[in-house]
This record gives structure tokens, C-alpha cells and sequence, in this order.
């Protein structure tokens, strides 16, 4: 089978054998991939990565132990976990210290032919939802995280800073769940996208300071956390998104003075993010800026890493 | 009047008029003072600081518009509130953005023989609760904001990171409070005071990695964010009370990776503080280092300046 390979910084189409599935594994057959950007920090180093990316998918259960699944269309959880943890125990099995992380760390990733991953992680796809929708489950679990860590009252306003595909998600369900958002970027295409959402839309705007109870930092990068904590009112609650490489630094004192929040967040549940897909509520085909075979795999993180670019992704061959 | 002044990075001691109480101002008449480290901090240039500095105090109330205050044994809330705005119809006066704060922020502090404070900021002070308790008032309350900001279960585990005097506060509070209190410094004789308190004193051991859903970073340097990170488990907590004057930084990953929360505190309500203070529950006696004079104030902040040193008291003459 052809896969990709990532290995000293660089991105390669390779032939590998079909994995092997364990017991209560299933082996999956990819349908389609997303690139996420955490798939464009592993190739600069992040986490010394070296092997097969890819952990936003959909695929086909080709083989599996619960002959339920033969055949299904799925996404999945992409954290595996021991399952025998305190964490486990408390369905945070994302933060289960023995875990494995799909194309992340430790369990080779979905941008191959075939790839495997447990039952247990599996998600069904409804028959309603479109496969390049679908594709977007992982992230938008991300974002739908946010309000499983935050209680954000309806009509509360938001502020999300950061216009990426992160940025977008995150600002979409947030409207979704009712909030009053503010999105401010960068970049007149992406912004567009919000406002086609109902979002309002703040482009190259200094924030306003001090203005908001919540605010996602979204940006990517080390600066946006300062931009964050000054736009953000005193009590109020800085929710970091940015999967930075590196350290951040902040002026402590306002932090302390004014007693902001600042929680990190990164992976969510699956399931309300696959019921907001099947809502239809997600601008989600405006969010997808091409598509490449899995053969051209390096021509599409190209492509993901050009600025204006949104959500790439890699349909696998029949 | 005599009165302690700080200006280009000195401390003072000079000579001033009276003040004149505006009405709703009640002028007070100094009788024991506290030196707390963000003294030394606006001593150090902190905030710009020029002025007169002192914000924890015991006082008599001499003058007053209400005259049940007459002659009263007072502390007091050291934020000057509009009393107009948002936040102090939230009773969050000590988050009001026109606010002035006692010896650090628009209002002449408490370490002269005389100074004003308007009467809604007056606590009074039973009369079981001897002068150099109640002078801890404003400290302790700081320590129990964090019961107001954090919900810790009675018998969680915590991590106190720092033995300084807010940092055995805290941990004295806490262990009130009903917690399994663990204490990580670096000064034999101040664990003491934590050990004799019935807190679990870790002796310059390195924090165990991961270890605490609750750690309390009082250790006054920024390093000690790093490091209370570090301790605490994911979707743990960790409280910033140290006032750092200037910037930290972090790995921002670890903190994304595990959905730390990070939360700034500061102030807290005296009210709670004083309850507390009057069971008899704080090992307080055993951190006053020394007593001065307000006349021998520049001795008095030489001292308290000393590393080994914990709180160090004014008296002012009768």
C-alpha cells in the first residue's frame, strides 16, 4: 500500500505492507484525510515526529472483531488509551498517560491506505452526513471542547482571535451555541467565511482591550496569548487553542491583578461534534481549499501550508 | 505627622500635613502596619511607584461621618471603588476599573500616622482578635480567594509551591479549608511554621511531575509557573498568586496538551479573613520576624527585605 512518511523534516509517498490489526482492532481502508496543522507542525519537528501522519479521516471497516462495523463508513476517536486508568475510568481516555495518539504519537497515522485503530474509538458516520464533511469531526470536536470546558451563557459575547481553520470552527460552534461572536484576523477570505456565518467580523483590527469575557486564542502563534489575555476582562476566561512549539511568555502581573482564566484546550468528544455536522449549522465546504489524491500527498501539504489556505484534504484511491 | 515615602527606588521618612477626610472618608489613625512583599516590589520600581506606601493595617477611627465608627479598631479593603460601575454592583469592588488602591494605586497607603479610607471600606475588628492577628487580614484574604475562585474538595490533595508569607498563608488557609496540604520551599525554618500547622513540608525536593490537581504558585519568581505546571495533572489547576513584575514564560504545549487551567489571583474578601483569623485556626504569631517603630520604617523594610524574613510589623507611636 502507498502511504505518507514524514522523517527530518521532510514529507514522503512510500510503499509499506498492509498493517496488521490486533485483537480489538479494526483495519481500516481510507476514504478521505483532512491536513491539519498540527499534521504542518509535526513535519517542522514538533514532537521529533518521525513516522506516518494523519489523525483527521474518514474510512471503511474492512476487518474488526464486532462484525458490526464490516463495511461502515467511520471516523474516530484519535487518542488510545489503555482503557484500565483512573482516566479511562472517567471517560478522559484523551488524557489517559499511556496513551498513543493517532499519526500524532506512537500509532501511525491515517494518511495511508490502510491503518488501524481499536473498536472502541470507532464513530459512526451517519448516511446524511457527506464524507469530506465528516472528515471535519476531529476538529470540530476541538472547538466543541470549548463549551465542554467553559460554561458560555447564550448571547454571552466572544471574542475568537485568529482566523484559521481552528479559528473558523471554534467561532461557528460557539454561534452556534448561541453566543455573540467576534472574530478577528487577518485574512478578507477566511473572515468572509464567518460573516457568511452570522459571525461578526474584525479584519486587521487592533481588539478592542479589556472587552470581552471570553476569548479563544486561535492565532497559532506565540504572540496571540498577549493579545488574548489584554482584550480579555478582568474574571474573564482566555481559552488556549494554539498548539504552540515552544514557550509563550506574558506579562504575569495583569494576569494575576485582574484574575484571568487562561485554560488550554485541545481535543473534544466526538459525538456532539458529528450530531453539529449533521445540523448542517457548519460552513463547512467554504472551509475546504483543495483536494489531492493520497499519491500526491506532498503536493497537498504544499498546498496546506500557503497561507491563504484552508482545510486540504486527501481522498485515498478505490 | 510622620510618614514613610517612597520615590526613585528610596524609602523615606518624613514629615506631612494631616490629611483632610472627603466626606464618606473616614481619617484613621495608624496603629500597626504590615510590610508586604509588594511593598518591596514599588520600593523596586514596580508600578512606577512614587508615594506613600502601606496597605495592611490596623487603625483607629478618628474622625467619620458615621459615628458608630468613632474610636473603632478597624482594617479595611484596600481597592477605592466608584461604586458606580458594573463591577461594583457585582460587589467585585476590588475589580473596578476607576478604582484607587490603598499605599499602591492613587490613594496615600496606611504607614503614616494618619490616612483616610472612605467608610464602606472599613471592616471592624472583634474584639477577642489581638492587633498583630488582625493586621494579617489583608494577606489572609488573599489566600482565601482562592476558595472563591477554585472549587477544592475538602481532603483533594494540593500543592503549595513557595514558603514565603503568602505562600504559608495559603497553605495554612487551605488546610483550614479541609485539604491535604503539601508544601514545597526552600527555607528550613519557615516549613517549620507549615509542619507545626499539620501541612505535609517538602524540604527542596524537586515537585513530583504531574502529581496535583490543585498547585498554589506563591514562590514570588518566574520561574515558579514552569515549575507549578509541571506538578499538576491534567485538567488540573494551578493558581498564579505571585505578583512577578515583568514577564514569564512557558511551554505553551503542555498546557494545551493537558488542559491546564491556569487562574490569576488576587484580593479576596476581608470578611471570611477575619473569621478565620479570630478561630485561632493561623499559626500566625510564628510569622512575625520583628517589630518596628513607624519612625525606624526604612530598619523596618531592611529587614523585611532579609530572605529569611516573614512579616515584619509598624507600630506607630500613641
Amino acid at each position: 500500500m502507498i502511504r505518507l512518511w514524514i522523517e527530518g523534516g521532510a514529507l514522503f509517498l512510500s510503499k509499506a505492507p498492509k498493517p496488521r490489526r490486533k485483537p480489538g482492532h479494526a483495519l481500516l481502508r481510507l476514504i478521505c484525510g483532512g491536513i491539519c496543522s498540527t499534521d504542518l507542525e509535526l513535519l517542522r519537528g514538533y514532537y521529533s515526529f518521525t513516522g506516518q501522519p494523519g489523525h483527521e479521516f474518514v474510512a471503511e471497516v474492512v476487518a474488526c472483531d464486532d462484525k458490526s462495523w464490516l463495511g461502515k463508513r467511520v471516523t474516530g476517536g484519535i487518542n488510545v488509551a489503555c482503557r484500565r486508568c483512573e482516566w479511562c475510568f472517567d471517560n478522559l481516555e484523551r488524557h489517559c498517560p499511556n496513551r498513543t495518539v493517532l499519526g500524532i504519537s506512537g500509532q501511525p497515522g491515517a494518511f495511508a491506505e490502510y491503518f488501524t485503530l481499536p473498536e472502541t474509538n470507532l464513530v459512526a458516520i451517519p448516511a446524511a452526513v457527506r464524507t469530506e464533511h465528516a472528515v471535519f469531526a476531529e476538529p470540530v470536536a476541538a472547538a466543541c471542547e470549548i463549551l465542554d470546558q467553559v460554561r458560555i451563557p447564550k448571547g454571552a459575547p466572544v471574542a475568537v482571535l485568529g482566523d484559521g481553520k481552528l479559528g473558523l470552527l471554534a467561532a461557528q460552534v460557539l454561534a452556534a451555541h448561541g453566543a455573540e461572536v467576534h472574530q478577528f484576523g487577518r485574512h478578507v477570505d477566511k473572515l468572509a467565511i464567518a460573516s457568511k456565518a452570522g459571525i461578526a467580523a474584525h479584519m486587521g483590527t487592533e481588539p478592542p482591550h479589556a472587552a470581552f469575557d471570553f476569548t479563544i486564542e486561535a492565532t497559532g502563534n506565540a504572540a496571540g496569548l498577549k493579545t488574548a489575555i489584554a482584550m480579555t476582562r478582568p474574571r474573564g476566561t482566555v481559552v488556549m487553542k494554539s498548539t504552540i512549539h515552544g514557550e509563550v511568555s506574558f506579562d504575569a502581573a495583569p494576569v494575576v491583578v485582574n484574575e484571568i482564566t487562561l485554560i488550554g484546550s485541545r481535543c473534544g468528544r466526538m459525538e456532539p461534534a458529528m450530531r453539529l455536522i449533521r445540523s448542517g449549522r457548519l460552513l463547512l465546504d467554504d472551509m475546504i481549499t483543495a483536494e489531492f489524491d493520497l499519491a500526491d500527498g506532498p503536493d497537498a501539504f504544499l498546498e496546506a501550508q500557503r497561507p491563504g489556505s484552508l482545510k486540504v484534504l486527501l481522498r485515498a484511491p478505490r
